[in-house]
């Protein structure tokens, strides 16, 4: 049924089993999928005995620090643990230079559903075909502790919730929707969850987007539109570039639009440029020009200029590979 | 498995099977799970040889136009048909008053999830633990034509989807996900479907959502949000009531905010206010006061006054509220 064969699901069964100290790392700017598969496995782990260490760069999100045990996780490490489980990335440098230098660590296994090369680890539990880390922990949870509750089922619902977009995206999968149905039938409500990951917005959220969208601009094709975002907005809403997360979604969704971008400014004349396909495009071909990277349809790179030459500049990219696409 | 009881079911079977004419309803300003629900049970019928129509007052949403079927959909109506099919509601008032005072079917069949008291059908399949009326017509499907393909799936799934607000709202059951999950291995692409329900926005709407945001205004304890929306910013924008859709979500979603706002100008000194609350206050009854009325989390009413005596009604209406629910 599940992704993860019996052969990687005994080798990581046994690994866990046998560790007592365990440190759970996940990758640096943890989004929900991160958040919730680190805080579910530690919550079945500790349920085990074990003695458990969640470990992040970066502070957990405020929409996201509502899941049970959100307030354990921490950037110290521990000097030495019997086994690192890194989660949602597969190779520690994601997870930050500290823990990429950090030796402490007897074991390893990782965790994740990006597509990679990279497997460093003792033990590697990678499926690219998994919507969400947390939906391989599920298939984890349901070995180690099959009748796990609403605290884990919380953590590994707002994981899938989240990578898939509300089950939006193409990688809401007939095993996405089985895990999450288990999961509310585990005690989650989705409504409860809803209003602290998508509906608990600073007020200055808010007042950001009516300014970013009111710079909306459309090629004259209306096949490209972009946001703007500067650090006058921030000052004057009292925002930061975290609360622009989700606004470039504003410009593709307008009906006729293939490419949308965000131009973020970073510093005098410096910009960020985020970009979004709807699929005839590819923008990480783009953003590679420049020095950037990225997938097929979500890409971004960095560039230096007025803001006015970096607009004319990207739209007019943008139109000539519209040109050569269609 | 499902809602629907095995007596119930066999009597809609053998009804539909004996209908040779059909005559599809569903309510005025019709929905995602309104469209879906119809367009979904008329292509499993006309597979099976009947002659089925698809009636409903007002047109497809623009958004609901990709739909397979959707162009089938019409404000005529037969002379006579087998049977009358009304589906997401339960009163032909619903429905609009041609179909209300047409006498052309011979029989009628219920179908829907609302809470409600009237059962004026011949057969009344109403079931309000179900997340949508598509997840009823679902539970039909796979005992009229197990094996029903991609055209019909995807019409159930976008009524399930929109009618949990994509999974998002507290009818995110279970069976909700099942049905979701069963109809992506049916070959439903969620991200197609999302790309054509939530993000093929005409670009008037971005623009008419500007200048709805900048209207926001939070009371002084932060609890009570509201957003204006006037004529004048239909005229700047080319956009119409239509697209206000959605735009109560945003003061909402603000963190601390538990009942939130929409003042939308109708006439000179004329106002629709619609209310969201978060489940403290009870707004059908705020609603109630000024003869308007709705759900407890979702209600309105009209109010005449000039706009600044609106809000500062309302506002005080709601803050009155919240200190004697707190």
């Amino acid at each position: 049924m599940g992704l993860i064969g019996p052969e990687e699901m005994a080798a990581a069964f046994d690994t866990l089993e046998k560790a007592r100290t365990v440190v759970i790392a996940t990758h640096i700017d943890p989004d929900g999928d991160a958040v919730g598969s680190a805080l579910g496995l530690a919550g079945l782990l500790s349920k085990r005995g074990k003695e458990v260490a969640v470990y992040d760069r970066d502070p957990v999100p405020y929409n996201y620090k509502f899941l049970p045990g959100a307030e354990t996780v921490s950037d110290r490490l521990p000097e030495s643990c019997d086994l690192l489980c890194l989660l949602d990335c597969s190779s520690r440098e994601r997870a930050g230079e500290k823990l990429a230098a950090w030796r402490g660590a007897a074991k390893s296994l990782c965790i994740d559903h990006h597509l990679t090369a990279a497997t460093e680890a003792d033990i590697n539990l990678i499926y690219p075909e998994a919507s969400a880390t947390g939906e391989l922990i599920y298939e984890l949870a349901l070995a180690l502790d099959p009748d796990f509750g609403a605290d884990v089922a919380v953590n590994l619902y707002t994981a899938i919730l989240t990578d898939t977009g509300s089950f939006r995206y193409s990688n809401a999968s007939p095993a996405a929707f089985a895990a999450a149905g288990d999961l509310v039938r585990r005690g989650v409500n989705p409504w409860d969850v809803t209003q602290q990951v998508y509906e608990s917005h600073p007020l200055a959220r808010i007042k950001l987007l009516a300014l970013v969208l009111e710079t909306l601009e459309i090629s004259p094709s209306g096949q490209a539109a972009s946001v703007t975002v500067t650090r006058e907005m921030f000052a004057a809403t009292g925002s930061n570039s975290e609360f622009t997360d989700g606004m470039i979604n504003y410009p593709r969704s307008i009906a006729g639009v293939e490419v949308a971008f965000m131009v973020r400014e970073t510093g005098d004349n410096e910009y960020k440029i985020s970009f979004r396909s709807r699929g005839r495009v590819n923008v990480a071909e783009l953003a590679a020009e420049y020095g950037g990277g990225g997938h097929h349809n979500a890409a971004g790179c960095r560039m230096r200029g007025t803001l006015a030459e970096i607009n004319r500049r990207v739209f007019s990219l943008i139109e000539e590979r519209l040109g050569s696409a269609s």
